[in-house]
Formats: C-alpha cells, sequence, structure tokens
C-alpha cells in the first residue's frame, strides 16, 4: 500500500498517529517510574541490572501492543488510564523478547531501534539478566492492585499473558523460527502452513494477547470477545507480512535495524513465497478482515481500524 | 557438621530423607505431567522446546523448595496435594534459573546434576527459550484455578514468586554474583556485608519465598509468618554457606558439578571470608536459628527444622 505512506500524517491516519505517540509517551512515563529504585524499599536491586532494563525498555518503540490493549478496553467504556498497567506488563514482555532474540546465540543483531541492542551497549550475562528480570516484572505488575481492583481480573489477565508468551505462544514461535532457518538442522523446509504457525505464535500470540487483556478489563460480553479474537488474527497475520516485507525491501536506517537478513539466512516467509506483490495481495486483504471484524463496534473501533491500516503501511 | 554425614539416614534424617524422596517424586510426576503435549489443544509447543524443558525439570534434583513450601503450607493444616501446583510453579523458576546461570556467557558450567547442561545436550538458543518458556511456565502455573480456588491466593502467590524471582531478587543476585566475580570490571571487592546481599538474593530470596508461599496457601496468621520468614531468612544463609563449602571442599562426581570455582575465579565467598572453620561455626549457629524460630509450632515443625540440618549437611 505504498499511497499509505504519503497520508499517513493527514485525516484519519494523522488522528492516529497522536493517539499512538500520546500513548506512547503515557507508556513511557509509568516505565520509567516503574524501573526507579524503590525509594522505600530496604532491598535493591542492582544498578546494573536497573539500567539494562532501562536502557531497553525506555528506548522509544512504537508501543503498539499497549495501543492495542488500551483500545480494545475502551471499546467497553474503559478508560486508558485504568488499562495503564496492565499495557506496561505486556510490553515489558515485548522488550525482554526483543533482548533475548537480539542475543549473539540467537539472531545475533547488533542494532535495535537505531541504537546498539543491549549485550552490545552492556554485555550478554546483563542483556539474558536484564530480559529475565522484564519477564518476571511482567508478571508482577499484573499481579498488583494497581492493575485492576478484583483479583479474579488479575489471575485472567495472568493467565492469558502467560499462555501467550509462553511454550505454545511468543517463545515457542521464537524456536520454530530459528528452525525455520536450519539452526537444528533437523526441520524440512517450511511451506505455506509451517510459516503461518510460526508467524501465528512468534508475532500472533502476543499481539492477539493485547486485544484479548484489553477485552478482559473491559469484561468484554462473548460474542464482543469473538470479534476481537477475528481482528487481532487478522492484525497479527498482517503484522508479520509487513515486518518481512520491511525486511526485504527496508533501508536500516529508516527500519532502525538490519535488513536483508531472511534472504541472507534463505529464511523462507510468506514474502520469498508468494512473492512481493503476492505478499501485498495478501496484506490488503488481511486488513481489510481485521476492518471486516470490527463493523459491529461502529465508531468506536476506529483508532483499531487505522491501527490496521497502520500496520499494512509501516516503514520502521 | 561432620558428623550429620554419618547419621544422615538413621532416626529424624532417615524420616527427612524419605519425605523429601516421596515429595520429590510427586513434583516429578505432576511437573512429568504439564510437561507434555496438552492432548485437547489446537495449539502445540514445538516439540524440541518441550523435550529441552523436559530433560532440565525432570532431571531429579532434591526438590528442596517445593518440599519447604508444602511443609510450611502443612504447618496450617494444609495438605500436600492443595500445595504441590504452587510447588511446581517454584521449582519451574528454580529449574529456568538454574539453566541460564549455566550458560556460557554467564557460569559456562558443562555439568550439572551429573549430566550435560542443557545448553551442551542441546544448544544455547534452545536454552534460553526452554528458560523463557519455564519462567513464564511458572506465573501461568499460579494462574490456574487448579493452585488454589481464590482467586485473591493467586495474585497473592504472584506477587509474591514474582518479587522474589525478579530484579530485587534472585536476577539481581545472579548479577551481583557475576560483580563479585570482577564480570563488570567496575565492582570493588566484596566485603562481608556485600556476600551476605548477594547470597540473600541469589538463593535466599527463593527459599524464602517457597516458605512465605506455604504460609500464604496455609493463610497464616502475622505472628506465624514473621516466624517463618526468621527461619527461611536463616536458613537460605546456611545453604549458601553450605554451597561455598561444597564448593571448596567437594568432589565433583558426588556434587555432579564443578566444583573448586569459586578458588578458581579468586572469588569472596565467606568461606574465602570466615575460613572453613568459620562458616561451619556459623552455619551451626544459623540451623540454631532455624531452629529457634520453629519453636512456636512443636513438632508439627519436625520436618522443616530436619531441613535445616539436612541442608546443613548436604554432601551434594
Amino acid at each position: 500500500m505504498p499511497t499509505s505512506a504519503a497520508s499517513a500524517k493527514t485525516g484519519a491516519d494523522g488522528v492516529f498517529t497522536s493517539q499512538l505517540a500520546v500513548l506512547a509517551g503515557e507508556i513511557e512515563a509509568l516505565l520509567d517510574r516503574l524501573l526507579r529504585p524503590p525509594p522505600d524499599s530496604e532491598i535493591q536491586p542492582p544498578a546494573r541490572l536497573l539500567e539494562a532494563m532501562r536502557y531497553a525498555a525506555l528506548g522509544g518503540g512504537k508501543r503498539l501492543r499497549p495501543f492495542l490493549l488500551v483500545e480494545t478496553a475502551r471499546l467497553f467504556d474503559v478508560g486508558p488510564a485504568a488499562a495503564l498497567p496492565a499495557a506496561a506488563a505486556i510490553e515489558c514482555i515485548h522488550t525482554y523478547s526483543l533482548i533475548h532474540d537480539d542475543l549473539p546465540a540467537m539472531d545475533n543483531d547488533a542494532l535495535r531501534r537505531g541504537r546498539p541492542t543491549l549485550h552490545m551497549a552492556f554485555d550478554e550475562a546483563t542483556a539474558i539478566l536484564a530480559g529475565d528480570a522484564l519477564l518476571t516484572l511482567a508478571f508482577d505488575l499484573l499481579a498488583r492492585v494497581e492493575t485492576h481492583p478484583d483479583a479474579a481480573v488479575r489471575v485472567r489477565l495472568i493467565a492469558e499473558l502467560g499462555c501467550a508468551a509462553g511454550a505454545a505462544g511468543m517463545v515457542g514461535g521464537q524456536l520454530l523460527d530459528l528452525a525455520a532457518e536450519g539452526r537444528f538442522a533437523t526441520a524440512p523446509r517450511p511451506g505455506e502452513a509451517d510459516i503461518a504457525r510460526i508467524d501465528s505464535l512468534k508475532t500472533g500470540a502476543l499481539l492477539r494477547a493485547a486485544c484479548r487483556m484489553g477485552a478482559i478489563i473491559g469484561n468484554a460480553p462473548p460474542d464482543a470477545g469473538t470479534a476481537i479474537d477475528r481482528y487481532a488474527s487478522a492484525l497479527g497475520q498482517a503484522f508479520q507480512i509487513a515486518d518481512d516485507l520491511l525486511d526485504a525491501e527496508g533501508d536500516p536506517a529508516t527500519v532502525g535495524k538490519a535488513t536483508g537478513k531472511d534472504a541472507a539466512a534463505g529464511k523462507a516467509t510468506l514474502v520469498t513465497l508468494l512473492g512481493p506483490q503476492g505478499a501485498r495481495a495478501r496484506l490488503a486483504a488481511l486488513t481489510a478482515e481485521a476492518e471486516a471484524a470490527l463493523a459491529g463496534f461502529g465508531d468506536a473501533a476506529s483508532s483499531l481500524r487505522a491501527a490496521a491500516h497502520f500496520i499494512a503501511a509501516r516503514r520502521a
């Protein structure tokens, strides 16, 4: 969708871009508060560990998962303030996953968001531990009463995130992704169904969890939950295709990380499988599917619709 | 306490050893069930990831943290079955911490419990991900209704474990431990207070959490909770001294992992600081302190008392 880039700052897209920036600022401020030495505690985290966690977590980023969580909760008349702690928790999970994925033993990336990755800026041991600490912090946050007054809602949030982030979700997806690069010397070259499964776990699971956690906080009725699931599933697939297109065609200076990696690794993606034109057509169909899933919500869902367009058109 | 080793299979110690073995068998069986492909789920974790998690989690181990949790809950008339899921969750945290600590970028250990460490048996990427998945699984488990019927109790368990395992707990302790080896080239040589802080976070936090989670499941009154804290704190310090003594004097074949590592790394521990005799005297004093903390519980606490003696006398 090359035309969307040009219009990204006007009309509905312009409204979306500023909404996203406002929420990103709120998440940044909350993470900044959460990642300070506790003022009234005898037990302090090591300064170096906290610095490393701050380097990774406060390094900008679009804060797309928090946005999806907050905007889904808003569909059910829950304001952003009530959804922010859970949104910060899912961003902690996303941040930890980037730290660990960038490690030399994994994707071996030196650049992330235009800056050295955490293990380059600090060292590998600190990066592993900062990732572990952020992963742990996510669940610590969700257990706190500030996240939601009702403990039953908090455990539903924890169960949702635990499931999406674990072996049958994001972590499993990262392992399958490494396998698809031939890393374990056992896997056959993946076909389209395999790639869809990898993408669904690796990036889809957490994007879906963001929406589902918003629905949990909003106490969404079952039929609304089904519509949200359909939206999130299409969005997750679209996100991964856009990501693969960026890797295939993006400029590292704009994208903020190395590109051309899939081709260099001889890795099959939907872009290599369908070709860039075919991938763009699939992306457009998924965006339409995401929009259609939101039909029942009317104007209240305009920011979630704009998020789908933003994902399809993103250049970084 | 060299004499305790000889009596480890007789009398009170013999009862303890069989109690520990029974509980270890139950934890092993529960982890075995939890780490199978979900029978009725469309979304399956990758086989390789599950194998790696099973290799690490089902590799034996004393299951001391589960024992402390179950026996503390029992003080308040909660039977073992009701405490087992939470006990499995804390063992998942312990297992992940061993996997990540053994990594080349961390302690670089090739042997654990007499077998190749996970990254040696599989590879580094799989080991990082299996650790992440076990860490995530711990919280996933605690959020489940099988762990406790009351959601308010489940979030208290999650908060307790999240706090003990995170930046101001176990993960922070591991970073301080690496710093004490001069890994980050910034830290001064640690004194006794620094070493006590490292030990308190690195191993103490999770042992304390085990006892405190047992107290939460048992709905312990505040004064009992204070006594449990005092017991657990002494036990945690004793555990680390015994561990350092094993490293200084143990036989790798018996211990099941490399020994002599602290001396080789020029690392200060309470054993290097106080000398073996001084360390043994401190260990005896801490064991007495742990026993004294349990005075109010009478015979009901005999297994927790035996655990303190077992820790002081352990040879592996």
